[in-house]
């Protein structure tokens, strides 16, 4: 633990039915014309109708822009900054996944602070406040809602830019489960394990405290009892509104306590290869673990009581090698695969995906030391490569 | 739990040494002239000297006052506003327990909306943005630092006034616990069994949600853990430690659940006889526990193991009752009667105790309903009276 930490949070509204909020709460942030950024998805399941239903109602004019795609990328911001300016915006409302959440974060950044995004890769970049920031999250994964983090592809240099800053907790998150009905059983899968990874990460980060620790430990807790049955059945209200809980609290728990090699890890397998981010960290996580666990083995033994193992009589380290197990059959249930397929891929890329990972914010936290060899040995774990042709 | 519910938290800065940051998150607010709000015993202890070397350093002005008393009252409140006005400040920076934090809230409120502290009495009154507030615990029990509640007492009408807004939640909390090292046996452990009222009145409140549960029981389980060290050892920086925690866990927790009936009665023993609200509440726990049982035995289940008890094999209902027996084992053992000494209190004056606590905001979130005759009777079982005369 470290000697001084520190600990933000929004403002957060949560339930069913919170969507209805939006109105309300933009004008007290006192905006009159909200961007609103969305992606096509969710603009499909009338989200985004719904909320701006509620921007009408409360008198406020709005603009929609909802051309964002998964692993969100620096151009996409750029036409998201001009698109606002435009406009004559004065505060963004983001309903969507991690994706929109994070293109809104840096589209607020530009907002007030101008330059390109690249400037404010890093941690306390920002100098002046960004305009105000609502955001409604329409999946139980990212956490973004609650965080101090947005995750940008730099598509020239193929690697996704870590940006963190307190001006990035959004002023307000509105969370209402009902929204997680119109996600489908892999996505609901992925977004699950991605909250799971950001809990397991930030429990046994070097910077965890107390504070994050309660909430990383319940997010567990809430995923291995509540991801299956989400998973399993779209109406299931009780399981959404845990998961929504789970994700938020894994946010708030990682947002503070930062995270580690799984994270370092996706985040250069996301850029180069544009894969699922939350299905890559599920998959990396418990080769990462395997390779943490001399580090915290108790930690990993609570974690093992967190996931519902019946770790009494144990060992602390039979108990924690439990976690890990864990860790996987909830991964088989949910039909993740145990490697990612990568087709070919050289050894060359392979060491610079290990060489990019080193420089990644999130490896810092992790609590055991990193090299680029142990990254590399990782990834060769973690991959099933074809024939290596490149 | 509600069907939508809120929380919030100001920005915290928690650690051994977090003091020196004092002047750094000043500048961060935007502040030039500080208002410094404390009690003499606090500036005895030269805590005000340490935070206001800080402010100096960070070039700061600032202007001292600290005439506030315990229970702070309405005109202690008007005198501080008074000042803060004569003097240009545009911040406030308060140091102390409760009373100094509730006072700053207070006159937070008066600089920019006006009128006298009665107006916003109640839920979300205050319409206007107040002062930046920062604030630095000197005590580990009331959660001020982290709640929107200030408690000041209606002088005229003997009461204390419950104020309730998001606004009310400081900006920066600068918690360190260090400064817990100056504080006697006594207040230790009165503001530590406050802390324990918080922890286990949010828990069961009617409004309570997993982001606050799993604040509230951890403090309980610090309390129960690190409070009879921390009483018993001023030198002891992991009890201080994880009192400072526990207390503001358990603020994070009532912030956002709000309280019951313990509160509710104590804000009234409180404002007609000017007793420690610490030591109040710690009384009147156990026995509002007994009355509340029937509302929420697994609850209580849950306090007891999280207070340490060994419940295998127990019933729910044996369980519970674990709960209260351990409240009172851990009051015991900390020289705290288990009676209130309140002299000659006629039956008029219970009636009106009984009225005044019917009406107090914390009332509503008590998890069994709760009527005047039930408020008597808890009074008569907690109150060892003299002979009556008045």
């Amino acid at each position: 633990m470290r000697m001084i930490s520190k600990f933000v949070a929004p403002e957060i509204i949560f339930g069913l039915g919170a969507l209805s909020q939006v109105g309300e709460s933009a004008l007290r942030l006192g905006a009159t014309k909200l961007f609103v950024i969305s992606d096509p998805g969710v603009v499909a399941n009338q989200w985004v109708d719904r909320a701006i239903a509620r921007l009408k109602e409360a008198g406020l004019s709005f603009e929609i822009w909802f051309e964002v795609t998964s692993n969100p990328k620096d151009y996409e911001v750029i036409e998201g900054v001009k698109r606002y300016q435009d406009t004559g915006c004065d505060a963004i409302l983001a309903v969507g996944g991690g994706s929109p959440i994070d293109v809104a974060k840096a589209v607020a950044i530009l907002a007030t602070n101008g330059g390109v995004i690249q400037d404010y890769e890093g941690v306390n970049k920002i100098t002046r406040p960004l305009p105000p920031l609502l955001v409604v999250p329409t999946t139980a994964g990212s956490g973004s809602e609650v965080t101090q983090f947005a995750i940008i592809v730099d598509t020239r240099r193929k690697v996704k830019m870590t940006i963190i800053s307190k001006s990035l907790v959004p002023d307000i998150a509105i969370i209402d489960p009902v929204v997680l009905q119109t996600k489908d059983a892999r996505l609901t899968a992925a977004t699950g394990l991605d909250a799971l990874s950001h809990a397991i990460e930030s429990f046994v980060s070097l910077a965890a405290t107390p504070l994050t620790d309660v909430n990383a430990l319940n997010a567990i807790r809430l995923v291995a009892r509540y991801l299956r049955p989400s998973v399993a059945c779209r109406s299931n209200l009780e399981a959404k509104s845990a998961m929504a809980m789970a994700a938020l609290q894994a946010g708030l728990a990682f947002s503070n306590a930062i995270l580690g090699a799984t994270h370092a890890m996706a985040h250069q397998l996301d850029a180069q290869l544009d894969l699922h981010h939350g299905e890559t960290n599920a998959i990396l996580l418990p080769y990462v673990m395997e390779f943490n666990m001399i580090a915290c083995v108790e930690k990993f033994a609570r974690i093992a009581e967190a996931m519902g193992e019946n770790i009494a009589g144990l060992s602390t380290w039979e108990a924690a090698e439990r976690a890990i197990q864990a860790v996987r059959r909830l991964a088989r249930d949910l039909d993740i695969p145990d490697k990612i397929t990568v087709g070919n891929l050289s050894e060359e890329r392979i060491n610079n995906l290990a060489q990019n990972a080193l420089k990644d914010a999130c490896i810092i936290t992790n609590p055991r030391d990193v090299t680029e060899r142990d990254l590399h040995n990782l990834f060769a774990l973690a991959l099933k490569r074809g024939i290596q042709v490149d």
